[in-house]
């Protein structure tokens, strides 16, 4: 089953694409965490949502949630670790599972966090964004996994069933709930290193020796996301259609840019929506061109027989 | 009094454009229509506004209005005519009144009518936009008025004061509340032209000769509010951040480009909003470091005397 329209995101400008897609009769997956965005959820006061005066980041949430079931929208909570472009379509990767979809809108906000020294130097020889996809490398051998949010451990239990040992770094004060088999070391990671084939974890106490580094975090920046993208520091570079610098690809919200504001990003999340639309409907012209053309040339050539 | 921020139109831009303004507290003054947007209030059902799933647009300016009430934000009812940069501020004028803000956004929406034939070329030659501005050029003498909504029906109450006779042409359906001296005619303008030194007006059925012609509608066109302001067609042109061509004027909502959306609208005023007040911040620093450079000269002035 291939969509019309796959949103990555369920914030503000997430939600809203979703919306205006559905509106418009458009097939839509919409991935993202059934609780919505931790962000919106955790805001104290928003008096600036016109419309909805003084809110708490709760209500904002409750009265997204109530719009969404509506229109019988459903949140899919998959993790999507990269999106490839394929012509006229795009995979999206979750782990094993491939998913299609013909225009691929991007609301995963912005990563907070700037890599850890020496993260992105080993990217790819021992440090990995995703669990389920490189958790085989790591069968009967030693893992880190440095979560930046309690939804993260999710995917050091799934670690701890294929590893040897897993050693869980929380970088969020909540208790951590976790199999038996993973250990817990509460310390800040300062960087990550390698040394003798090995992967060294170097917190303020202490130097931890594994095979692999995990580093999962709410966002993905957006290059690594969308292999080619071009980015603008930490946003993706977009023009005030929200078109993205691959036909076919849009962004919204946070990771398209400065302010960042509820509102700003759900005027952005239905602008990239009409986008998205018009260009779904130019690529269905261009297809029925193609096959008119197809057609016509194949009497030319009976014609000619 | 200079206001720091004035925000011209009560549509969903400028509305949130002010809210966003005052919660950054600034000193703003919303002009436009104490009843917000006819477009908005006459809407049947808009389901894509996030957060307010399947709204009527009664429901909506409701909505809007509660926020800002709840913010003591009040609604100036004043028409501008034109806004004129003097350098480090604005002066907006609104009939024989002159209003003064640092910086001014434009929320305006978008022109949907075309200008009659003859009607831009007779621009200043007997063709008005403003009847407070220019009656007394007709004392005595006989204007036409074509007055697209039912709230010009007062410019056209005002010159029948003055003038000795006033033909009004609604082009809308609703019933006119005008003094008898105004003489209602219920036929459509097809055009504008120059006769002898008089005006014509010309409709389907006859052909009226006037000295002047005032031509009344909602929206004025932005390259006609702003002189000097740089357009895209029917629209100011605009960055992402909102800035128009002119240091100090921005814009949001239709006036600013596709699509019409309430949500995109509310969206573009909050990023106006934010960009007004970075660029009071640094018209402010500028002075005070140009105040610094002075004061240092007259230092080194007193040193060397």
């Amino acid at each position: 089953m291939r969509y019309d329209i796959a949103v990555i995101g369920t914030g503000p400008a997430g939600l809203s694409a979703a919306v205006t897609a559905t509106v418009r009769n458009k097939k839509v997956l919409l991935l993202g965490s059934a609780d919505l965005s931790g962000k919106v959820q955790k805001a104290h006061e928003i008096r600036n949502y016109l419309g909805l005066p003084a809110v708490s980041g709760a209500e904002l949430a409750a009265a997204f949630q109530r719009h969404l079931d509506s229109m019988g929208i459903v949140i899919t909570e998959k993790r999507i670790n990269a999106v490839y472009s394929m012509g006229d379509y795009f995979v999206l990767q979750s782990g094993d599972e491939m998913l299609e979809a013909a225009a691929v809108i991007l609301a995963t906000g912005v990563v907070q966090e700037k890599p850890l020294p020496g993260e992105e130097e080993l990217l790819g020889r021992g440090v990995s964004y995703c669990a389920t996809c490189d958790a085989p490398l790591y069968r009967g051998k030693t893992a880190a996994v440095i979560g930046y949010s309690p939804r993260e451990e999710a995917e050091a239990a799934f670690l701890s069933e294929v590893c040897d040992t897993v050693l869980y770094f929380p970088a969020y004060p909540d208790e951590t709930h976790l199999p038996d088999g993973v250990r817990v070391i509460r310390e800040r990671v300062l960087s990550l290193a390698d040394r003798d084939g090995k992967r060294l974890v170097k917190t303020a106490e202490n130097a931890y020796t594994v095979d692999g580094v995990f580093v999962l975090r709410e966002a993905v920046a957006p290059g690594q996301l969308v292999p080619g993208l071009e980015t603008d520091g930490s946003h993706v570079a977009v023009n005030r259609r929200m078109e993205a610098s691959i036909p076919g690809v849009f962004a919204c919200g946070d990771i398209a840019g400065l302010p960042y504001q509820y509102i700003k990003a759900a005027g952005e999340g239905n602008v990239a929506a009409l986008s998205a639309v018009s260009y779904l409907d130019r690529i269905k012209r261009d297809q029925a061109q193609k096959k008119g053309d197809n057609d016509h040339g194949q009497e030319n050539q009976r014609a000619t027989v």
